[in-house]
């Protein structure tokens, strides 16, 4: 079976388009994996890339795109509304098929060893490939942001994994790491009331008493007039889609507010979708097949979850 | 507003009725509370006995109880299925209303320094009550039971709360604490299959990533020929009982299976029915009103919860 990853680095830059596109040249065109998304955000003045295939063959591309940015990025003027420590900021390696956590935090390793060696950049190892319990979590790690790290990282609990004991001057620090496939995703309802969705929110999620996987929370959305609940599914296989989806719409049931449609935010694993389609088909006395089309998927899931605005190229087997 | 606690004597003696009988007597007939219920179980060789009312009023007669078991009982004789350290086994205090947990710590601590003092016992404070991280759970402090104690209690991490540093030779040693009401709630499905009742246990509790107050697993009753998914709610008003029982039925219709009913063990707060309640009556459209009887409680939960062999004395506040 080919070892699949999905990376997702995070620069910091998203509005300068001339600059992100030289950036990420080094990872464009090369054999063994593809950038499915280059995604700017001008408010966040913030880039999440998505590259998806074999992780050998992202090393050097990687390596070249860390060089970039420490070419292109000095963070000393950069200003945005998301937190961060470093031109790239963060860099998740994530197992989709053939390989397990354990090899994504080999990689992970790997290219935090040449970015802190080879460019001089001090690099935590973060989440699965964190060295310390205090490493687990990036928020932590970052507290102090750019700004803060340079007293920060001269601590002895915050020397970093590989690299100076000193911040890069123009670049940061960065993190770099291993996570499993995290699901975001978000449920319409036919309401503008943000207090009902933030009651909602505060029955499923873990942090008031709901599920285990599952960060939530409400938000409005201007443009289309209504509300969602946007959540993080940290787990799907144990707090599959079908069985957040059901207990949203129970929920809204006590406002007599129904769901109109939701969203998958980035990628989603097909397993995903298909374990959810399988309780429904199940629930209606159908068959559940052994194998379905990712056609077959597509529209199960629009049927079943009402996910808007979804296509094939949102399903990461798709994109393949 | 009336202090009124719920205290849960757990008395290592199951079988002999007349013993029970002479334990329990000191607790009787007094003033400021009431004997709410005796339950004894044979196999367990336990009886569990509810007390409910002005916490004041029952630290006397708690202690005379006490007193009579170090005369009636001797643990070096006692046999059961359940885990024992003591003639009386734990004794939790837990608000019900007019006060709050921490005061149930100031009479679980009080009672514990008489039993204590005045009769030589061994007394752990646990849950709320605890004094040490490792003093909060009960199992963790009863591992070695009566037997094993004896060695135990002799290490400085063990050494009581209050009482000597050594095993009362008859009754053993004993645990007082305070928590929080528990819900015993269990939902009757139209299958005899126990792994469905397994697979929708795992979906709703805490330790396979569920509701964060849930506990739960799958039980066949044999005498009536179905499963049922047995729980305890830890919070009823973060995991309130009508999202658990939605979310049951919901994942049952997998398997094409059905609610049939549903069971509280021992006694439920007023307040618990009435937030379920308010749902249902909130998803039809109805209005929610601002006093119900304890009459239309107990009608409303058996219409919207199908709550079985239900009736006022299973009510908290009913007994009042």
């Amino acid at each position: 079976m080919k070892k699949i990853v999905q990376c997702v680095p995070n620069l910091s830059e998203g509005r300068d388009s001339g600059k992100i596109e030289r950036i990420v040249a080094p990872l464009k065109d090369k054999e063994g994996f593809k950038v499915i998304s280059v995604e700017p955000d001008q408010d966040y003045n913030r880039t999440v890339i998505t590259l998806l295939g074999d992780p050998e063959s992202m090393i050097d591309p990687l390596e070249a795109f860390f060089a970039r940015a420490t070419e292109e990025i000095d963070m000393n003027e950069h200003e945005g509304e998301h937190p961060r420590m470093g031109a790239i900021d963060v860099v998740p390696f994530i197992p989709i098929s053939g390989l397990k956590i354990a090899d994504c935090v080999g990689y992970a390793t790997r290219l935090a060893e040449r970015v802190g060696t080879h460019l001089g950049i001090p690099v935590f190892l973060y989440a699965e490939a964190a060295t310390a319990k205090n490493r687990v979590s990036l928020p932590k790690i970052r507290k102090g942001e750019f700004e803060g790290m340079k007293e920060k990282i001269k601590s002895e609990q915050w020397k970093p994994d590989f690299g100076p004991q000193a911040c890069h001057e123009t670049f940061g620090t960065t993190a770099i790491g291993a996570r499993i496939p995290l699901i975001a995703y978000n449920i319409d309802l036919n309401t503008d009331d943000e207090k009902i969705a933030g009651s909602i929110a505060r029955a499923i999620r873990k942090s008031s008493g709901g599920f285990q996987h599952i960060q939530a929370g409400p938000a409005y959305l201007e443009e289309r007039g209504h509300v969602q609940v946007t959540m993080n599914i940290l787990d799907y296989k144990k707090n599959p889609i079908y069985r957040i989806y059901e207990t949203v719409k129970m929920e809204a049931k006590r406002d007599q507010v129904e769901i109109m449609s939701s969203e998958v935010v980035g990628l989603i694993p097909l397993d995903t979708l298909k374990r959810s389609i399988a309780y429904y088909l199940s629930a209606e006395g159908k068959d559940v097949p052994e194998t379905m089309s990712i056609d077959d998927v597509v529209l199960a899931a629009r049927t079943y979850l009402l996910i808007r605005d979804f296509s094939h190229s949102k399903i990461i087997e798709a994109n393949l």
